[in-house]
């Protein structure tokens, strides 16, 4: 494990229940002379009583707020320019994204947008964002994308009909809260699928070609805490201490993501997304079992290696066996969790398999970390599974 | 597990063999329009070859050079205040700390009395330092202090005989470089002292009354990475897996330990540096076994949790069986790397100890984190071992 390899994440992270109250002395911290703030969330959330708290703890403290629910699951580029000419002469001096992924993504970009005055398609690709973002607080009420630590965002552009990445150190947040009890009323489907999310994350890194000390690290606690806790996350939504573990578990996939990258099933998911709008967490946690097994026999010893973590007795195994036993135990979640087994129901004909797998394909700076070159006709095949 | 915790670290590590090559470039990227940069470092580093190489990298850049060594071990006031009326109209755009704990301490502070135009006694404490530093580097050539990412910075006050720690998110580098090859030419004695010193940093953090998920995450793996490769990086010293492994567990027992806080160790080690001048890694090193078997009784789950990743076999091993063995494998190593044993070698005498406990037991930023109290008399048994 000689070659170099990095490590960032948020300026800091405040973790724990009800540490959201801590919102409005944490604001001002990173700004001193704040006096405006933009919060960046989803409509449903506003009528939550955390929503509420937060507000109050906010105005309390002599801060201006306001609050902007416009931006979309899986935000387009159209969309994310529209909320940028609406609020960049707003003088805000602190922006919150309050919500999912796509909220979090969305509140990076525009935290650089309007320091650097520019538009998407200037930045769009590897470190091409020149100043610092507007101070950004990112508190994630999902348990999946890990963006709240990541110095990525994802923008949809219907036109091309593709999803692109945008990364820069600029994206990274001044501070996260991960506050379990915000978690608490996600509905089922949404805790399956964003926590799947984030075990793919972790997965992937751990098997990445550019997995490092550092991405292991958080990797296998993160697969650990996740492994702890999903299904009774899942079971019982208001079970504080599993959706902890879950949020906790998250944020470390995203570190471990940034350290190494993601694989495969990233690159499978992107068409997925871009064309039939299967979200991006629901796309991963498809994949997941299918590329894992046809990953298999380049993997078997790093698989092994996280039995352990995922709660499997190893005691008496061989590596093939517990490496085994790691692909049905994320398949037996994928059923105990209901994850939508058919990409039929989003659309997906035989038809389209082949310009699907073209665009996975093309997907290299992600299928260079996979463990095995993958190619198209390998990955209609897989794509098919998920057609029978 | 459910009070409010955090985590915060450098901007952003680069780690890995010869990623020192990367200074130049990445010095550029925190500042852009950097031309001029002071590397602080020991005067025995640089007659060292990667000294030559990371200067002509700098100037090869285009960057204007200069070299500091008068940085003292465990600095006093006089020390850092006198470089920095020297220092601070010279117009530097970057500071870079090469060497130990002492350094980085060093280094970190400097940059703060350069933009805050103060002295120490302004900021002695936690938070009270207003603006953000000059950018700094920090480039440990010891596995030992994780000084690169805390935010703390310890100086000796000889008029008080006390070392005082200040605190402060304005500490924290733009950037760490954690090059192995860097540790290879340490001295056996350094690499014991400094090593033990992050395995304290670690198993302090993870007995703490304030260790949480994010703290327990880079103890555990602190203590793993060190268990497995401090007595190879001893015997051979340039074996570069073990002194990797060493690196990165000594910069997550600084993350542990600013998420977490360390303890009674700490406490019983800080007198004896301000008084006796027993440097901070052999106080801790000496102190470690002693204290960790006063607690015992109250941490006997916790200890026996560290056994595993010690790497020892704990099949059909009670909790209790399993703690006794972690603090047995702790005195075989202080065996082991010769780590001193007598307190009498620093010209203590047992008319010091009662001065020594009271000092020890008014650190209560630390004896508040230990996992029961201890009180002076106990202090004074503790030490007492150590003059046997």
């Amino acid at each position: 494990m000689l070659q170099n390899y990095q490590f960032q994440s948020a300026d800091r992270i405040l973790a724990g229940v009800d540490s959201i109250k801590n919102i409005a002395k944490e604001a001002k911290s990173i700004s001193k002379q704040a006096s405006k703030v933009l919060i960046l969330t989803q409509p449903f959330i506003i009528d939550l009583d955390f929503f509420k708290t937060i507000i109050s703890e906010l105005q309390d403290e002599g801060l201006q707020v306001d609050v902007n629910t416009e931006l979309e699951p899986e935000p387009t580029d159209a969309n994310i320019e529209g909320i940028y000419h609406n609020i960049k002469t707003e003088g805000y001096d602190v922006l919150i994204g309050l919500g999912g992924g796509s909220v979090l993504d969305g509140t990076k970009l525009l935290s650089v947008l309007i320091t650097n005055e520019c538009l998407l398609e200037d930045i769009l690709g590897t470190d091409l964002v020149e100043k610092e973002g507007l101070p950004t607080v990112l508190v994630p009420t999902t348990s999946g994308t890990g963006s709240e630590v990541t110095p990525n965002a994802i923008v949809t552009f219907p036109a091309k009909e593709l999803k692109i990445g945008i990364v820069s150190k600029h994206l990274l947040p001044k501070l996260v809260i991960l506050d379990p009890v915000l978690t608490v009323s996600l509905p089922k489907p949404i805790t399956a699928a964003t926590g799947m999310d984030a075990f793919t994350h972790s997965l992937e890194s751990f098997i990445s070609n550019k997995a490092n000390y550092i991405s292991d690290t958080f990797a296998l606690e993160s697969i650990r805490l996740i492994s702890q806790s999903i299904v009774t996350a899942y079971d019982e939504g208001d079970n504080l201490e599993a959706r902890e573990k879950m949020l906790i578990g998250a944020t470390y996939g995203g570190m471990a993501l940034t350290a190494a990258g993601t694989a495969a099933v990233h690159a499978l998911a992107y068409p997925l997304g871009g064309k039939f709008h299967v979200t991006h967490g629901v796309a991963n946690s498809m994949l997941l079992p299918h590329v894992m097994e046809y990953n298999m026999n380049s993997i078997v010893d790093r698989l092994a290696e996280v039995a352990g973590p995922m709660g499997i007795n190893t005691a008496n195994l061989s590596n093939e066996e517990a490496a085994t036993k790691v692909v049905e135990k994320i398949k037996e979640w994928t059923a105990r969790l209901n994850i939508p087994q058919n990409l039929s129901e989003f659309g997906v004909t035989e038809d389209d398999l082949q310009s699907l797998a073209e665009a996975a394909f093309n997907v290299k700076r992600l299928m260079d970390n996979n463990p095995k070159p993958v190619p198209v006709e390998d990955i209609k095949s897989i794509y098919k599974k998920l057609l029978s």
